[in-house]
Parts: C-alpha cells; sequence; structure tokens
C-alpha cells in the first residue's frame, strides 16, 4: 500500500503541527482550519474510511477524539467543539474538531488554496498540546 | 432534571422512527433530515454534550455510530456516511449520522419549518431498522 499523506505525517516524512500522539492515534492542526485552532485526530492504522476501522483502532481513535474535544474546549475557552467524518478527501481516515461558538462557524467551507499561516498555526499547536 | 425531548422519545413519550436499540444507545430518523436516511444516535443517559459523557456511555454510543453508518452504507449503497457532533440545538447528546454521494449534500442545512414526511419517513425507518 502507498503511504497516505496522513501515514507520511505519522512517520515525520511531512511536517505537522502536532497536538498528541500515543500508541494508536495522532492529532494535529489542519493547516487550512474552518476555525482556529481546527485539529485533525486520524488512526495510525492506515484505513480509507473511519466506519471500515477494526475495533480496536476505531475505539482508540473515538477515545482520543473525546480526550482532544475536551482539551481544546478548556484551553479555547469555547462553548462549542464540533466534530465531523466526511472522509471524501484524504483516503485515510480522519476525524475533524473545530472549535466554535457560533454554528454559522462551523459551516464555514475552508479555500484550500490559501498560503497556511505557519506563525499562528505553531502558536495554537503549542497552546493545544497535551500528554496523558 | 427535567426530560429533554430525546429521553421523552427514549421512554416512548414522544414517537420516533427507531432504528436501533440497545441497553444504552438509540438511534432514530431525524425528522427534518438533511438528506433521506438521515439518522441520530443518542446515549439513553441524558448528558449535554457528547464530551461530557462517561466513558462506558460515550464508548457505547460511538460504538452505535460505527454499526449504525456500516448498516446504512450496506442498506443505501452510498458511498459515503457523514457524521457530525454539533451539539447547539438539543440539550442531550446526539451524533448525526447522514449518507451522502455528492459532498455539497452533506453541507445542506436542514429547513426545520418543513412538515415531516411521515410516510417517507416510515419507509427509510423499515428499511434501516436492524438487530444486533
Amino acid at each position: 500500500m502507498v503511504d497516505s499523506i496522513f501515514t507520511k505525517i505519522i512517520k515525520g516524512d511531512i511536517p505537522s503541527f502536532k497536538v498528541y500522539e500515543d500508541d494508536l492515534t495522532y492529532a494535529f492542526l489542519d493547516i487550512h482550519p474552518i476555525q482556529p485552532g481546527h485539529v485533525l485526530v486520524i488512526p495510525k492504522k492506515q484505513v480509507e474510511f473511519v466506519w471500515d476501522l477494526d475495533g480496536e483502532s476505531y475505539l482508540a481513535l473515538m477515545t482520543t477524539v473525546k480526550k482532544t474535544a475536551q482539551h481544546m474546549k478548556n484551553v479555547l475557552e469555547v462553548p462549542f467543539i464540533g466534530e465531523m467524518v466526511v472522509g471524501v478527501d484524504v483516503p485515510h481516515a480522519h476525524v475533524h474538531l473545530v472549535p466554535f461558538t457560533k454554528v454559522e462557524q462551523f459551516r464555514n467551507v475552508p479555500d484550500m488554496s490559501a498560503i497556511p499561516d505557519n506563525q499562528a498555526l505553531l502558536a495554537m499547536a503549542e497552546k493545544l498540546r497535551f500528554h496523558d
């Protein structure tokens, strides 16, 4: 199997703004955030869709999703952490976590052609990074 | 605590188009679907936000979410089952599962003022209903 862009990120072949990592999962900033602090949580196992993950990887993924969402809510002091699985773009299971105050913000469509703001992303990653 | 609309649904005080039920979770059709076959999965425990559920209820919820998504994908023969946690409307944790083919369909905003199409909802619930 060819490494997905996310597997390359996990291996460190492509840089990422890491937020959290454990044996089975990895969380990092989306470089085209819907809102500042938009995080992607992925299983280390490369499987196309979240629904096709084996039980262990799926529950590990969802455990990291909950842990990360709670942490984001505390650190960013926002009322809501929205979560989304879409799955049409990168063929490696991933869960979006998006902090928001008004629901319209959660419905934003990201501008994929925008140049990532590395300074802002770095500062956000340092703010959000956590360990067990 | 006052019963939420979802607790009333679980108790049968308010009717619903049930898709699945086990000891800790309940799945039923959203009567204002983003797409036909839009399902809500909820924990029986009344907690406002998904992220605030205790570990057992959360993992039970997410296990039912996966099971239901896989079942929907098979029965409806769609390429994608999108999933969403927003949490701004009903103060009882819930997860949206939305079958779609094109990503634009997943971004639809439901018309909450529309009169539910009970015939279509009944037919869909019978199509989607499953047991372990």
